[in-house]
């Protein structure tokens, strides 16, 4: 009783006369499956700094992007947007990146434009993969790189094991790492130094609001880890998983830097703080699984879409609840937004999610959400999800007895499916074609 | 008895005359420990092939090379001689290599140069390491690299799992695979891609004698192995072992394929052949094991120079045979050439070992074994071994008893200890002062 009690006077009052304007903190994995994490059930490998988020906050059962892939994820993220009202539908990678007629439209204002005009200091420490510089799209700093991915080592990769499939990216090609818009050369292992910029950030810009977005680029392909990590995973099964494992950890270490920079320069109590991974995991090529989900990376199956979703607000919201809402990372822009009483734009898809992670838990106000990429199509309305996956007719499945998908009910509830199908179709007249294919 | 009378029949009698001259076939195994190989006794990986050799020959347990390094070692082999008589004393490695001034003196005549003047084509698959270019040496054939070792995969290394240390040395600088003297582009792995040249050099040559010098740079480092194969190592414990595991298991199979080809050729029974590492294992830097022999690479002690070491020849010499006798890789010049009835040169160090392989199993006439490395100083006679290793005084070990040198007789046996120190010395005395350092 003493919990609920500390925890309805301190969101109520707190909420009520905020000391100051919160800062914002989204963490975002890259191609980490819904079945990965310790929070997310998955324990071949401990990940306790992740593990707080979710602990200390607010775990969702029902958490989703926007897209299967990382662009147009990304781009639905920063914008709060579904990416297809503006034609931000396919994903991008290699030197396509570097095509200025490819990635966000300058029409779109990001979180870092909203937050960057409220008197913010924003920060992106991570991965970019939107086109063009981020400096431009709101961000005062940057530390990181603009394309897909990363090697995590400048060749020959020395200190790590690098295991690359004979298809690999070249993924390096002409996309080296950044300060600001200058080139830098790293030596570190790429996933401790975006812990150890982010942390920077924090130490220098603690004194004012600051929006900071860690988007590692771990567990993304190549699959490169520190041989002195590696040692710790000899119980694992495949040299793959060992890898993803000694991957994860590195992000999960990172992350606890993060972490503690906030609990030592006694931001916790200031700062929202979200976890959330881009889009399912790849199985095949990284282990990362979408356990009890169907499909991964690339589907709109729930396995590409469906998530590890967490936040943390010391003192400001629920701590170690488990919502089975359903929620997107949409609803990122408009919750942090509010949070900080700044004004909503007119134009969001998300839903502000306060109201639901303060104790009184209201329901999230969600009439649907919806997908679309390239001839794929999906909504979610409720419990119900009609989805049209490649060549498969529209399909439906009852996500609330059957979250792995894997009957079909669109004979025997065709009104449902009709009832979705019509909604559906409705949101999508109002998007827009691809700007690329 | 049959097989007694068999060997004692073609032993005698193929050798008083030779069908014809017979093939000779080095094949050298980089930086592999004594304690490594399935023909040694190591159990947790198989080797077939190899073990093969030494199964259907002679298996050496007291083979030494000339040296604890790669380069120096190389110079005693091809030459057959102490390389310190000719200030080839000092490892080089990098861009070293491509001084004009250090190298293979070129008053030094190479086992590659005896037998292209009798006739036979010659060829040098793999990794060179003695200054200059092996076509000006000997060498009708190239296939390889020159320098102390070479990445298995062009960069970025697609298809494989690489385990690189900090301080991985840049291997592949101005260090192109040439074939010939033409830079090639090699995809394979390399390891594959040498047993595929060295099959091909056999089946080219096939009509008339041959000499092949299959110098694999496994299993040095970088540690690197095929994606594919290191599923077949889940049962090692350590990325480092898994590894070395599977770029020997490469080894054992492009082996093999020399070894088939060899025998789908007909050539088995005119083809000798040995296999030896260079040095002995750095078992740190790759877990090749010198068990149970003390030290390792670039010591002299017996575990930075005693190496697996067999050879075959089908119908010719004894099969299955463990000799105990002293032998070393300065005897495969005298041993090869003399069983090709080519004239000895007058200024070789090693002994013919075909009266000791031959089924009368007579004993190596060996006074004693040298080793000269820097400050480092050797003598093994019979069962008796002095070794000065860097700052330590002379040293004595009983090998007989002692294989692991962990009881120094020095002063027990003063007497031994000065016998061997005045041969050590007067043969010290024979050799010149290091070229470089």
């Amino acid at each position: 009783m003493l919990r609920r009690n500390f925890l309805a006077t301190s969101t109520g009052a707190l909420l009520a006369q905020p000391r100051r304007k919160p800062n914002f903190v989204v963490i975002l994995a890259d191609d980490l499956g819904y079945g990965e994490l310790g929070f997310q059930g998955r324990s071949d490998f401990a990940t306790p700094h992740l593990d707080s988020i979710a602990n200390s906050g607010v775990r969702f059962t029902n958490g989703y992007v926007s897209a299967p892939f990382c662009c147009p994820s990304r781009a639905g993220l920063m914008t709060g947007r579904y990416q297809t009202r503006f034609g931000h539908e396919m994903n991008v990678v290699g030197k396509r990146n570097l095509d200025p007629n490819i990635g966000l439209p300058s029409t779109e204002r990001t979180m870092a434009n909203h937050f960057q005009e409220a008197g913010y200091r924003t920060g992106l420490i991570g991965k970019w993969h939107l086109g063009g510089h981020p400096m431009n799209r709101g961000f005062d700093e940057f530390y990181g790189f603009l394309h897909e991915g990363h090697f995590y080592y400048p060749p020959p990769y020395r200190g790590a094991v690098t295991r690359l499939r004979e298809n690999e990216p070249p993924y390096d090609d002409d996309n080296p790492l950044m300060r600001g818009r200058n080139v830098v050369e790293e030596k570190s292992y790429l996933t401790d130094a975006l812990g150890r910029e982010a942390s920077s950030f924090i130490e220098r810009n603690g004194e004012k609001p600051f929006f900071l977005y860690l988007a590692f680029n771990a567990i993304h392909s190549p699959m490169q880890a520190p041989v002195a990590l590696m040692n710790e995973f000899e119980g694992l099964r495949g040299e793959q998983r060992r890898l993803f494992a000694a991957m994860t950890r590195s992000m999960d270490n990172a992350t606890g830097r993060v972490l503690e920079t906030l609990r030592t320069r006694g931001l916790e109590q200031d700062t929202l703080v979200f976890f959330l991974s881009d889009n399912g995991g790849p199985t095949a090529e990284l282990t990362s699984s979408n356990a009890p989900l169907r499909g991964g990376k690339g589907q709109l199956y729930e396995g590409g879409i469906r998530v590890p979703f967490a936040c943390q607000w010391k003192g400001r919201i629920a701590a170690g609840r488990v919502s089975h809402e359903t929620v997107s990372a949409l609803d990122l822009l408009p919750t942090a937004m509010s949070a900080a009483g700044l004004t909503l734009p007119t134009n969001f898809d998300g839903v502000n999610l306060m109201p639901h992670l303060g104790y009184s838990a209201k329901p999230v106000e969600r009439k649907s959400l919806f997908w679309r990429y390239g001839q794929n199509l999906a909504m979610r309305k409720g419990q119900w999800k009609v989805v049209k996956q490649r060549s498969n007719d529209f399909q439906l499945f009852d996500l609330a007895s059957d979250p792995a998908e894997t009957t079909d009910l669109a004979v025997l509830r065709a009104d449902m499916k009709k009832q979705l199908l019509a909604e559906l179709e409705a949101t999508n007249r109002e998007m827009a074609a691809p700007l690329w294919v």
